[in-house]
């Protein structure tokens, strides 16, 4: 029998902190009846909110923290006078071994700061991508880097799909992971230079799956690949349009259905099918930028999200420390470092 | 009464070139009784298609071109050997004065060294770009560079910013246009440096309108701003990844329909509004990309386009001319120029 595990919770981060964030782990509680909690948050706050729930009562153990990280803290500056705070508390925790990952809906620049700060990249990773999955027509693609890190090069690139390749295989139980570069074009001449380095360097790497070379936005929502990799701008950039996108063509939709007396019958009937439309494309559902690439679990959730968002988010850590993925990404670095050893000793 | 407006088109670009090209100049050429049209291409492939015509036929000038820019021409290449190409012919009659725009859909790159070699950029432009409008919540944004340039600096996004605005204006009608930068946050201290260098220069240029600093990916559907500026790398992405999240949201909805007998009767309802929302999302609306910055009309059409589509592209292009947007952009740039030497001088 596997130790149980335990998840640490920012319970000061996000828009309707503590609140969503005591209620959500409460979701999980059932959900996951072996996980454990550590919650960090200042005691007045969380503690009544934790008495009032069924089952996380019995499952969390609380630590009163003095400080918070505000959502408008530069990340620097967080780093440096936040070391109190419940974030930076919870982050510790996960360090010392005494919860197995962190949640936290607060301020994603403070959160990276202080996560790779405390908890360190893993060996031959040169920076953590923040990534998320998403709905496609073939089911849910991965996409990383989502915003940690603005300019990339060709190494970084490479790191990510490692990395992404790594998350499908564990986590989203993907074996052969299909692999693509975000570009402007799928001829291996496109784009930047970084680009087509970074696409060189992975048609020799060998990962399980297949590299398939360049994809295009469009790609995005064809699910044609399983993991997109991209710099942290262009993926900030791709997620929130693809966001933007969804609300406009629903809402185009939704006002179709008011447009006549016809068409408001016709979404009476069809009503039942449509909210299962909703649940499956339920932002909620896909709650929990991942941190890759740090030795340790971290998980940013939304910070406007809800009770069942912040629920998901915490589902995300407990299937990367159910699919050990830290251990698994970390192999994979050692392989690679080891195959790169092994060509070059052939080469000598 | 003004001159009657020419428009020359390439006949041997696209994917069904020259059928959708004849076919579509015939349906513009219904909707602009006043235009004439000036088509190039091979005489035995579209001199039989013209003739097939109702009205085209009277109002068009056909020219022979023996040699055409093939899909998968590389740009300096074309440039170099296709200068007896039915698209190369089209943008020389731009330039010496016979035609007011040109209007292909063959191979972008090919299609933008051309125009520059041949019509050159407006005083003040350093690097055209690729603009295209689509639809938003509010009403429909223009949105450039989609790809004529992979990296920009905050000059070239300065210029893209004027170039919008006055089209804005021009063509979209839109008294005090708004404009956006695209970037992943929309603080100032947001984003890469030279987006920050780009927003503090719009913001001393007063431009007409309102230049609202920096935008995100969910702004583009929201239609926060009439006018989003980005490099050329970021907004092909943006534009293909809402292109593609459009089309999952609409299968996703049809698959809804599909999914009970209650649904289908439901869809059957709500059909003839539903049959509306598509005509109001169809791409072919928001066909043709206009080169916008040089000295001339160029306006491309998506190579996989139909009649219809290629129809609205050559609209793009009486539009720009009955509006004069070339004027107008140019007196925008030499505006600008003496206001800053007026500056300046006032400093000295």
């Amino acid at each position: 029998m596997s130790a149980r595990i335990t998840i640490a919770l920012d319970a000061m981060g996000g828009d309707d902190a503590p609140g969503i964030v005591v209620q959500g782990a409460e979701i999980a509680s059932q959900r996951y009846p072996d996980v454990q909690f550590l919650i960090f948050g200042h005691e007045k706050e969380v503690l009544p909110l934790i008495e009032q729930t069924t089952r996380l009562k019995k499952v969390v153990e609380f630590v009163h923290a003095d400080d918070k990280v505000l959502s408008d803290d530069k990340p620097a500056v967080a780093l440096r006078s936040r070391r109190k705070s419940s974030m930076r508390l919870a982050i510790n925790a996960v360090h010392e071994g005494r919860a197995d990952g962190i949640v936290s809906a607060g301020n994603t620049g403070a959160l990276m700061a202080m996560s790779k700060f405390v908890l360190k990249t893993l060996p031959g990773v040169d920076r953590p991508a923040i990534a998320s999955f998403f709905p496609t027509l073939r089911g849910e693609s991965l996409m990383l880097d989502l915003g940690a890190n603005l300019s990339c090069d060709a190494d970084n690139l490479f790191d990510f799909a490692v990395m992404g390749n790594a998350f499908a295989r564990c986590v989203l139980g993907v074996q052969e992971p299909s692999v693509g570069i975000l570009n402007v074009g799928s001829e291996d001449v496109k784009g930047h230079e970084y680009l087509q380095v970074a696409s060189s360097m992975l048609r020799q790497a060998d990962l399980p799956g297949e590299f398939v070379g360049f994809v295009e936005g469009d790609d995005i929502g064809k699910g044609t690949v399983d993991v997109i990799v991209t710099d942290g701008f262009t993926g900030n950039v791709a997620l929130k349009t693809a966001e933007g996108t969804a609300k406009l063509i629903s809402e185009f939709f939704r006002q179709s259905f008011k447009s006549s007396l016809l068409a408001s019958l016709g979404y009476i009937l069809a009503s039942s099918a449509l909210g299962k439309l909703k649940k499956r494309v339920d932002p909620r559902l896909y709650n929990g930028a991942i941190f890759l690439g740090l030795n340790g679990i971290a998980v940013k959730s939304h910070g406007g999200t809800d009770a069942v968002g912040f629920a998901n988010a915490i589902a995300v850590a407990v299937d990367m420390r159910q699919q050990d993925i830290i251990k698994k990404i970390r192999e994979d670095f050692d392989s690679l470092t080891r195959e790169t050893l092994n060509e070059q000793a052939a080469f000598e």
